[in-house]
């Protein structure tokens, strides 16, 4: 059993020390050069490793210290250890972020100004478009990028909030609600397009329109997408490793999206999406850094854990790339899992069928495996929910015990969790997070190859391709 | 002795009410017409005031249970009352000036968008000024904005953590310097302007140059603000009300201020600084709002305490409207006191006379009243120190005692608050704070005096007037 420590081995040190200086040295070399953002993006990820890495053990102490600590049940041993460590890794990623603003964003107006802030007296203008392949970016999305840190700014502020004040949930489902807010704002002032394309199987029902402007429905849309995303995230959670496990391989796989468009050399030049993927690569490269971080001290058996506060930061990570990227549909078929497990949920979050508090996997101190935990019911449920849950026993979808009588008397809960042990039976805590985290990534490899290949069934042009709406 | 109480008496949840009421009223007339922005703003001001007033009574029992709490040592009863309190304005500040992003910034691109994320079907161009008096900001303020927002929600962030965490000073002076971090780069990108206008009696030093290009030195003193006016909020402080009080007097004559180039028919309009100072007062009156809402819960007898996260963010919120807004040296006359406080505190910060771990006035529990605290010294001082201290005592900026052999043996305090003890004596609380309260408040309008007076001694021009540097 790994004790809580809070300093560096000497191995760890030097690693870190070598990574972070070679890391700063590619920085002040593309700094210094032309600037190619994207191995700016590339080292600053690698800076925010090594100095999430050391700062989640530096800071294990001082987090007990101010409360935020925990016990990890399903261990022999309930030593105390730091909580809400999450909050680490999204303060270095926000702090990463911002440093790398110069890179991707070019100056387009240097003036003098008169001491009232304003561009009177422009000395030089420098709008040259390179040209390279991986252009920097026009001066106006540096509204969508600073837009997008708000949204994880705000984020950061409620869910330390919701850790340190433990919030209802009913109140606690709406906190993505309120960070999204400055990302739709600015949405709203600075692009606000709601039109979107509509399916061809659907035109004939629209008078041939290829077109449709959702108006205010679509800023619905996205809210949902927001609150969807980190509350997701955030009931799929409980195991060691669970929590960083699937935000990482969701990440891998946007990235891999991404790099389609990006690298591939099938891929016409300049893509009218470039941009977008662009954008959601260097959002996403240091998320994956601080993650890793993170996972190296989360991971079986956890040295901290994650808090709230990372479930909603990574959700709020893949929803701002999603919208802003507008690739939200593309977002939906990578969380496939986590819908999965909200829709199978469902019968106890609305307390169809009795919830019991905690809906964790049980920890057997005999056999050190996690079992299903278990809802037991002492008035007969109603007839219908009955039988259906008998017909998802017969579905393999559910385990239920019935008693002399026939009525269900107890039942494994409503988790995917719970149903990949009802399917391989008692299992060590990481060999579950593993089964769950490739069960993650084989979703994400169908959804991925689902949209480019099969796209073009219901949409006139996949962006991909060159062919566009005409 | 009033108790700390968590719910709204009839009166004000009525006042509250129609004050709420009214104020969206008013709003959604502004959104629907021409949105004319000062108003949205007092509007949000009013609303900021009311919710900020309702949410820090609702929370207080929510703050104590999560550990925010502390004593009030100059009161008969130590009750314990809620601290951090300032959080709690600060996240409804934010809130409101995001949702005021619409207001001033009008939609200049209304485009069809492909799914790329691309503007590459235009349909439609606003681009037209209304040539209203208040026009609304160009596109390109946008930024500024988002950038000011990040700003201070980041001293937030990091202010929330100092009151968790406890941080040592002379780690925790530097939070405003990292706070600072999105505005400095946001500028470096999106501004860039590092000339500055050289006063005219200096012209023959500098070859009679009119501009000079301060490069890198520009943002050091940019930063040095940034750290300067937080942590000056922040030593000036300890007693009921003088953190907001001090706070409000700063904010309202920065407004006064604004108005003189906003609302004065004597300033010729288009007045190139019109636009940075409608700035200044779109972030300074929702500050004003919730800061009253703070004062009334933090006012003589306190029910609240406002915590460090308060001042940190008043201080960042005049950084941000000093520096963007390009009047950083009118705002430093208003902050005459705290750089007073702060020269007069430096022997005692910096370890030249020995520094007791408190240095706020004592309680005297017969009399009611707040009297001097002192230091004593056990070590004979250092001959200059002690000659130093004498001559202070004699010029009434100190009060001494003197051991038979001549020695020092004990001072007074070296802060502001100490000082106006020794100048008037022992006095309650209230009294005490009111007249810190009226030296600044005659301390900056001296200040705006001769900024907009005597300035014309040292620059050709004050830019309240039309004849501009030419």
């Amino acid at each position: 059993m790994t004790v809580a420590t809070t300093s560096l081995t000497r191995t760890e040190r030097l690693s870190l020390f070598s990574l972070t200086a070679a890391c700063i040295g590619v920085l002040a070399n593309t700094f210094q050069g032309d600037g190619e953002p994207l191995i700016a993006s590339l080292a600053l990820s690698g800076v925010a490793f090594s100095s999430s890495y050391a700062l989640i053990r530096w800071l294990g102490d001082t987090f007990m210290r101010a409360g935020f600590k925990g016990r990890d049940m399903s261990k022999l041993r309930h030593t105390e250890i730091p909580e809400t460590m999450g909050a680490v890794c999204a303060v270095v990623y926000l702090l990463m972020l911002i440093i790398f603003i110069p890179f991707p964003f070019y100056k387009d107006i240097v003036a003098a100004t008169s001491g009232g802030g304003n561009r009177d007296i422009v000395l030089e203008v420098q709008h040259v478009e390179h040209g390279r392949f991986l252009h920097r970016f026009p001066h106006n999305k540096l509204a969508s990028f600073l837009s997008a840190l708000l949204s994880l700014h705000s984020v950061v502020i409620l869910g330390v909030g919701d850790d340190l004040f433990d919030i209802r949930w009913r109140h606690k489902i709406l906190i993505p609600a309120f960070a999204a807010i400055p990302m739709l704002i600015v949405y709203f002032v600075d692009f606000g397009v709601t039109h979107v394309v509509v399916p061809t199987p659907l035109r004939p029902y629209l008078n041939g329109a290829i077109l449709v402007d959702l108006g205010w429905l679509y800023y619905a849309y996205m809210a949902a997408i927001a609150i969807f995303c980190p509350n997701s995230i955030n009931i799929l959670a409980g195991i060691n490793g669970l929590e960083v496990g699937q935000s990482l391989v969701i990440a891998l796989l946007l990235v891999l999206n991404d790099s389609f468009y990006l690298l591939l050399p099938s891929t016409p030049y300049p893509h009218p999406a470039t941009d977008s993927h662009l954008f959601s690569t260097f959002l996403l490269l240091p998320f994956i850094g601080v993650s890793f971080a993170l996972l190296a001290h989360n991971w079986f058996p956890a040295r901290v854990f994650v808090g709230d506060t990372y479930c909603y930061f990574a959700g709020m990570v893949f929803a701002v790339v999603g919208i802003l990227g507008h690739f939200s549909k593309t977002l939906l078929l990578l969380l496939i899992p986590q819908i999965f497990n909200f829709i199978y949920s469902a019968p106890q979050l609305f307390h169809l069928v009795p919830c019991p508090r905690h809906r964790l996997p049980k920890f057997n101190p005999r056999t050190s495996l996690l079992e299903n935990s278990t809802a037991t019911f002492v008035k007969p449920l109603p007839r219908p929910v009955a039988e259906a849950m008998k017909l998802m026993h017969r579905m393999k979808l559910l385990r239920i015990k019935t008693d002399e009588s026939g009525e269900v008397v107890e039942s494994t809960n409503f988790t995917i969790i719970n149903l990949w042990l009802v399917w391989f039976g008692p299992m060590r805590e990481d060999r579950l997070a593993m089964g769950l985290l490739g069960l993650q990534t084989a979703c994400g490899l169908l959804g991925l190859f689902v949209r480019h290949r099969l796209a073009l069934w219901v949409f006139t042009a996949d962006n991909l391709s060159r062919q566009w709406i005409s």
